[in-house]
């Protein structure tokens, strides 16, 4: 493989067994060995373990950031049918995954945010990215009337935002898709109506 | 210091270095010495790490369970109200803590829940409680009028805890209690009516 490649499956890698055992477990030697990439060479890819870390959450961030946009883009659907279809496909994933490893980004919030400050801080972006996603679509609700027109449609956007980690967290502790079905209940029969 | 007390202590500091770094990150070594208990002596105290980590969980366990249950049987408030300050408690000693360590549950369920089955299974019950007491206090909602009489109360609760423990790891990112205010701002003012 060319080193861009070998760097590339060192990620994916990273981001598999960071998602299930953390950052802080997850040692370097594991990832080169499941990446078939010979001991000691890591600095070679990366500067050091942090910029490894901060690189996983780079993949993350890019994918579901870009699959989020584009199911809140999409004009077949009204805007709350739009939401609605994210977080049944997020409720589709953690079941295909029995409830196991949940959401990379919150994961290593809840593990890294008083502990590295240059992690916190790409998180909180990554969160914030999110956060605008979810607010302009309930804005494009509020044009159309789906939604009240005196919603305040960012601290909407948090609620939904904290509601969908927080379900995917006690999912994963319940090993149960539950929570996450619980909350795209109430949230849509409740909150958005 | 008695070998009971000593035992506490080394809980009460163990809960301290968990909440900031998380149990893998936490050394014993580390939890004796700033407990002021001789390096070595650890296995006079407690079985194994796991044992020691269950033991911070009963005590976080003990301690938030009491207290929610005291302020969710408040007769002085009404159901919702009592909801309400029991959030805006939790609100406050996030701010005080500075959005930091967020909820000891949470964070081992996140940490954990996929590395070890006693914990997972531990953590799991301490979330089933929080969630009775709160549909609970749902059920005296509805029979008061203070909640509509259709409402599915056990969706309602599981849907306010992943709220409030999402909000909580958010905040812990942010690094400001903002998603904590939205989430009860947003309950309040659009679910709970």
């Amino acid at each position: 493989m060319e080193k861009k490649d070998t760097r590339t499956e060192i990620i994916r890698i990273g981001t598999e067994l960071i998602s299930r055992q953390g950052y802080t477990a997850t040692g370097i030697d594991l990832v080169l060995k499941e990446a078939g990439v010979p001991k000691g060479s890591f600095y070679h890819y990366f500067k050091s373990k942090e910029e490894f870390g901060l690189a996983v959450i780079e993949l993350s961030a890019g994918y579901y950031g870009q699959r989020i946009l584009a199911l809140l883009q999409d004009r077949a659907l009204s805007p709350l049918g739009r939401i609605r279809k994210l977080l049944d496909g997020s409720l589709e994933r953690l079941s295909q995954e029995q409830c196991s490893k949940g959401c990379l980004i919150g994961n290593l919030g809840q593990e890294m945010a008083d502990q590295n400050e240059r992690f916190r801080a790409r998180l909180d972006e990554v969160f914030a990215d999110w956060k605008q996603m979810l607010a302009a679509c309930l804005r494009e609700a509020q044009e159309c009337g789906e939604l009240a027109a005196g919603a305040d449609v960012d601290a909407l956007a948090s609620f939904i935002l904290s509601g969908w980690e927080g379900s995917i967290l006690r999912a994963k502790v319940m090993k149960s898709a539950q929570p996450l079905q619980d909350f795209i209940q109430v949230l849509f029969s409740a909150t958005l109506r």
